[in-house]
């Protein structure tokens, strides 16, 4: 049985290589020497060992590398590099910080890789307005050091320190959503590139406002898009105040239906609690031994209180009310990873799309889940996501392979 | 002057009548008859005066009556005789309880009207995953006095007694977005009868879940939509735990700026407030007029507060610390309608555009923005748009005319 694993493992390894030899040199010399006429020479790489490692994310799907990466240093050189490929009938593959966990970056067609790290500004803080714009290089890591001192933040944290337009792209979500909501509902506005080079504004161009019913919702368009239609060049973000102050608590469960009622209950008493994040005694046990840790094994909630100091007080009572166990003032848990690899945790993507769920609740479909969102969407809602897909990207060349 | 007024408003009165008359009469008796054979005879009627409640909402928008209303009773009639006006080119119509403002339901090329109210049914309401779904002839006053009891609401609150998949359609929004969020935060997802009769599931068949990253944002494209993409048979609504106690303000200030520090204010010291309006003193006056109110004629601020009467106490003091005159416990003020007969009120949609604002921040473009939705979404966007709605109903029978 190890012997055959090792095989395994061996062929994937093989494969591996024969499919990255294979993808390299389909662009033709004059093509690679125009995006560097676009995108200067320093910022144009075809070497294999590049290539290889913007073919992959931190997920178990195999390295489909490009055929050449351009690193673009404004919205100009974008959209000049997008018609060039578009007219020449070459794949582009947006990449930020490949931190994805469906594939999302593989370049199963081969193509362009737009890597849109060097695009890296903070533009446009409005403190009064709570919005601020960034381009695609930027993390939320990056944008809550400068935001320090502001009174301001950006709440929505998947773990990883991604890049704040990747996470648009991917819809990303984090441990807080249920208080400050998703990527959904904290973009205000997109600058997008469409695969042809137009440069689309989502609301207008300049435009920045809380709210508004102005024609069809492109922003929510592109939201979760994953690069298929177009590369996300600016997202102007809603921001929250800094809280006061915060508690953390760790909370254990006999079982994960007690769990589940304490966060019922929770919600349903209008606690204004800012991150709620189950984990089962079996990701609670892999969490463990990946970090050194020794929490109690067993159905557990981490949660924390943002607010006053007199208002968090009342919070951690209520909630204790509810349930008695929960121990404020512990340290807040380390991230533990994906979920794949762990056949026995909760996260089992059919069980949730049988009990009337969604297979992806942050990650994405990338290439992994396609066959998940066909039983998922059904077949009228996948046809109009073709129908939207072929609209906008005629040529299918925006990240082909991905979703669809 | 009052002569020259007079004769303009008999022009725009005799027109109606005229296009009243004209518009009658472009169904054929045997399509009346199809249509009879499947909503029934009683559902169905072409009699002008029933055709003129149609035809125009309560804006100032002139009437535009449809040929034909009929009153499906179920998701099957509404796909059936969709795709009996799409095979014959026949437009199509949605209305709900008609209190739109931008003229959403003027049947500008004849048609046939789909009345949505006799499908009233409120289903599966999930107080373990606060959720509900409702018919399209449920509005949202219905919903709350449903809900009465369950320690469950649905906040949104336009004003009129709107149904909520109009509101949905219209992604209308009100004075307690700044807590709730607005139509967009709060639909889940929908069930839309498209122009051909097939029936979509923007987040799949019977599925309901809090968020989701799979796919395309089908809900959020629909959401604002304004019928012109199809018609919104079902709304999945996200509720809310009704809060234990509120407490009403009415603030009055010296100027507008005083008025817009005092929000930015609250909000940067991350107060939950839940309703904050604002009027300036033009329609503080106008309101006094209308309803025998009388409120001092300066910019206000209308302010709730929702949560324990603990955390209520600290909300009102600390928003008290930022400014001085908030006066609690007094009635919440009425509404004083829409903006468009008041000249000298704040609300100048090309005023909004210049500063960088959206020309609507809830009602929709419906006839009269449409030129509005041009300057502010851009030559890209608005092709973009364009696209979808050729993509979606390819033979412009979604109510036609609006929206672009």
């Amino acid at each position: 049985m190890p012997l055959q694993k090792l095989q395994g493992a061996m062929r994937i390894f093989s494969c591996q290589r024969s499919y990255c030899l294979k993808a390299q040199g389909q662009l033709t010399k004059d093509f690679v020497e125009a995006l560097k006429a676009v995108a200067g020479s320093s910022n144009v790489s075809t070497s294999l060992a590049v290539c290889e490692q913007h073919g992959r994310d931190e997920s178990m799907h195999r390295c489909s590398p490009p055929d050449a990466v351009v690193w673009p240093q404004d919205v100009e050189q974008v959209s000049k590099l997008a018609a060039m490929c578009y007219s020449q009938g070459v794949p582009i593959i947006p990449f930020g910080t490949g931190t994805g966990l469906e594939g999302g970056v593989s370049a199963v067609r081969g193509g362009v890789c737009f890597n849109l790290t060097r695009m890296d500004r903070i533009l446009q803080l409005n403190t009064e307005d709570f919005t601020v714009a960034v381009e695609p290089g930027v993390t939320h890591k990056a944008l809550n050091s400068y935001l320090r001192g502001s009174g301001l933040w950006f709440p929505v944290d998947p773990g990883a320190d991604a890049s704040l337009c990747g996470m648009a792209a991917t819809s990303a979500s984090g441990t807080n959503a249920v208080r400050y909501g998703t990527m959904r509902h904290n973009v205000l506005n997109l600058q997008v590139v469409l695969p042809d080079g137009r440069v689309l504004h989502t609301a207008g161009q300049g435009r920045h406002f809380r709210k508004s019913s102005a024609g069809y919702n492109l922003t929510g368009l592109f939201m979760g898009s994953e690069g298929t239609l177009g590369l996300i060049t600016q997202a102007t973000l809603k921001l929250h105040g800094t809280p006061e102050a915060m508690v953390s608590a760790v909370c254990s469960f006999p079982s994960v239906q007690a769990a589940v009622d304490c966060t019922v209950q929770v919600l349903q008493a209008s606690i204004p609690i800012a991150r709620i994040e189950f984990l089962d005694d079996v990701m609670i046990s892999a969490c463990n031994q990946f970090s050194g840790l020794s929490y109690t094994v067993s159905p557990t909630l981490f949660l924390e209180f943002h607010g006053t100091p007199r208002s968090l007080e009342e919070q951690v009572q209520n909630t204790g009310l509810l349930h008695g166990c929960v121990c404020p003032h512990l340290p807040a848990p380390q991230d533990c990873g994906g979920d794949q690899e762990r056949p026995g945790g909760i996260w089992a993507h059919r069980r949730a799309l049988a009990l009337n769920g969604t297979c992806t609740g942050e990650h994405g479909i990338g290439l992994g889940k396609r066959q998940l969102l066909q039983e998922e969407i059904g077949e009228v809602g996948l046809a109009i996501m073709k129908h939207i897909k072929a609209t906008l990207d005629p040529k299918d060349l925006m990240n082909p392979g991905k979703v669809l």
